[in-house]
């Protein structure tokens, strides 16, 4: 058994200074073990190592070990570890194995990509890479827009794949989307612009954010053509999702564009562009950034959490100059810079073609997949119209009058273990509301996905019996 | 040449669908150099992945590019790929190189540990262990409280080393310790605590990060014994750094421990325990975390910023019961969870003892540094007294009347690029304010702590002449 005592482990005991040290550490012992802060199985310090660290006897703590498992609180053998037993005090503080009776078996909620497919390897080599060459100073405290390796990288690529004009100084990359919306909401404020537009329908919890950076949020009608060009008064800035509509999946009309970038260059207002899945379009028609029409008026976002997967937590937004500083400023207060080697590792795959290659084959996967999805809705699901095809990982199946109701869809999907989404939190006008199932085909995991196919084809022919 | 069409890369280009297709893909390329959307060097797709992308024929596209190349945008040359070539349009979005006119030759500012000594070859091997295990969903979307893994392994970690009681449902992770420290300011205020206590002296950004919560911050004054338990009226928490207070050094005294935990049990009001060294103890007094006292009065807060690096921005609080779900509410409006793979990585470091291993071969390192340090203050600098020496990576050179002044020696270090801290911008309250120099000696490389050390020797020795 090695027994470096640089390779040992820290333990904390405070052994009172006056009195017998022997019965003292064992006392500490003791009422760690009976307190809960010493768990089940953990392994204690070699003999050699404690006495060191507390400059007591060797054997003082080798008899004190050995007391504590005549009394039941320590496991020892000849040449293994002394643990903690599994006495009941120390089994407090393990986690209770995570309770998932709700879990679906097939999960077709949209907001998720199949996470399944995270490029682990590709992943890892380019860490290897990223470590080999990164500066001592790359780990140290980064510019709260985030390393510049990335900023780089993603002005070059979002120029390339997206049409953004994008200069590496005017990019700050954050932790996820959520925390990119909350930092812009928070420096629209700041910047005199108390009250903004969102689409209506749209992502409750993006409202959520807004609203608790203490902003006024009004709803901004939506419809096939993306959302429709009517600012309401009062409102200092727009957010939108113009290459895929969350959720009705319209594409931004071109004379919207333009009257959306007149409407903000007129009024001094600031249009924020959430590019969710701007990488994932299945036709020839490119639609590339809004951003592109106006730098300077529009605020540019992007994610891994689509094109990779969302537990990097890792986004990016391409500012006009004049909102860089607001936006800083909050960032630096969040939480100073996001974390940094993921960020090496993104740069890396970006420059290598890696992220591009993976782009590339899961925009080919999630096409099949959306195709099957169209044929088996279109067999066995006639009665509801499916919108927002042409892009993105989930589709709207709308539901006319006289189609089942999607709260009757999705409790018969619930009873049959396949997961949904609809339409019903989206809203927040007072507009007319629309029904529909809200269907995210990008989640399930390649191999299940016929699976997950079948059993959302038994839900939806639910109406079969009704429809003539 | 491999020309694999997944494995190509995507070009956004806006081809007119009017007119002929080789002028409309000129144009369209031609523009998007020009605007400087497509960077110098930057490689375009291969001609039969392009026209497959766009589909038009793959001579067409040949076309275009051997005409872009004539006019000077693009270079072709046999076997290679196309790229953008260098014109003044396309090296716009360019990062300059960074300028770093001030960077001093020798950094002794305190905040940062020895960053070149970060494990790489250990967290790369760590993250191909997690990777090897983890499950998919570890990479969807989690628990705003960060992953189970982490949470267990921190749970018996901070157990054993720290003193802490801490169960896993309790604790947080966080984007470092700013996220952290306004997560809690937010909580503190929604569960009705809009007035904080803060040391005094304490970080300027700590106070900041607290008042844009929206919370009024009051001075707490603090002498050797660290923070004096005399809580302002008023204020419904503490935010206090008892092992090592930040920046005087001081521990706090037993007697203060009780007596603050007492304040919090008879006026419900909560200890926030910024415990930002914890692991850099180096006498045999084992400080442990005041959060042992009383678990539902304390909020802990560790990181992993001293311990590893800064760049990770990890951190985790260990909340009381009723302050788990106001702190979860606002870190999901924040960033949903702090980004997932360095958790599964640290969770592995922590269970595999590797992160043990590093922090005591580092605390070897940091103590001996801090021996070299004080026997060079006492050579070269006997008109100051040093505080805090027992812990952490920095130490404060106060300084008596008619010692030098913190301004004159940051100066006449600034001449010899020599960067140092000072008291000055740490005090907020009314009361008497110190001078002294805030010296950290963790933040050099190994290699370069003798010279930093020579050089800060001139640098201080400045008074020599004046002391008999």
């Amino acid at each position: 058994m090695t027994d470096d005592w640089a390779g040992s482990r820290d333990l904390h005991v405070e052994v009172a200074a006056r009195g017998r040290r022997r019965a003292g550490l064992e006392r500490a012992l003791r009422d760690a073990i009976r307190a809960g802060r010493l768990h089940a199985g953990e392994r204690l310090p070699s003999t050699r190592a404690l006495s060191r660290d507390l400059g007591v006897a060797r054997g003082t703590v080798a008899d004190a070990y050995g007391q504590l498992a005549a009394e039941g609180y320590l496991t020892t053998s000849q040449g293994a570890p002394t643990r903690v037993a599994s006495t009941p005090a120390a089994r407090q503080g393990r986690l209770a194995p995570a309770a998932r009776p709700n879990e679906p078996r097939f999960d077709l909620r949209p907001g998720l990509p199949d996470v399944s497919s995270f490029p682990r390897r590709a992943w890892l080599r380019a860490l290897r890479s990223a470590l080999a060459t990164a500066p001592d100073s790359a780990l140290g405290i980064s510019d709260p827009r985030g390393r510049p390796e990335l900023r780089q990288a993603l002005a070059t690529y979002l120029g390339r794949a997206r049409g953004v004009l994008a200069d590496p100084a005017a990019i700050v990359v954050c932790t996820g989307y959520i925390q990119a919306l909350g930092l812009v909401a928070r420096a629209l404020k700041t910047t005199g612009r108390p009250v903004i537009a969102m689409e209506d329908p749209c992502l409750e919890l993006h409202r959520n954010i807004v609203e608790s950076a203490g902003i006024e949020v009004l709803p901004l009608p939506v419809d096939e053509g993306g959302a429709r060009p009517e600012v309401p008064d009062g409102a200092g800035a727009v957010v939108l999702t113009p290459a895929h509509q969350y959720p009705l999946g319209g594409t931004l009309a071109p004379e919207r564009r333009t009257a959306l970038v007149r409407w903000a260059r007129e009024t001094g207002g600031v249009l924020v562009e959430d590019d969710y899945d701007g990488e994932f379009r299945y036709d020839r028609q490119p639609v590339g950034a809004l951003q592109g029409l106006d730098p300077a008026r529009v605020v540019y976002a992007g994610t891994a959490s689509k094109a990779l997967v969302p537990g990097l937590r890792l986004a990016w937004l391409v500012l006009p100059a004049d909102l860089i500083e607001p936006v800083v400023d909050v960032k630096r207060l969040a939480d100073y810079h996001s974390a940094v080697l993921d960020q090496l590792v993104l740069a890396d795959l970006i420059g290598s073609g890696g992220f591009d290659r993976h782009v590339r084959r899961m925009r080919n996967r999630y096409r099949a997949r959306r195709d099957r999805l169209l044929a088996m809705l279109a067999d066995r699901a006639p009665y509801g119209r499916p919108l927002g095809v042409a892009a993105g990982l989930h589709l709207v199946l709308e539901l006319p009058d006289g189609a089942p109701s999607e709260a009757e869809l999705v409790e018969r999907g619930a009873r049959r273990s396949v997961a949904l989404g609809s339409l019903a939190a989206h809203w927040h006008g007072s507009g007319p509301r629309r029904e529909g199932l809200v269907i995210g085909y990008g989640r399930p995991p390649e191999h299940a996905f016929g699976a997950s196919l079948a059993a959302l084809s038994d839900v939806v022919a639910v109406a079969e019996d009704r429809q003539p």
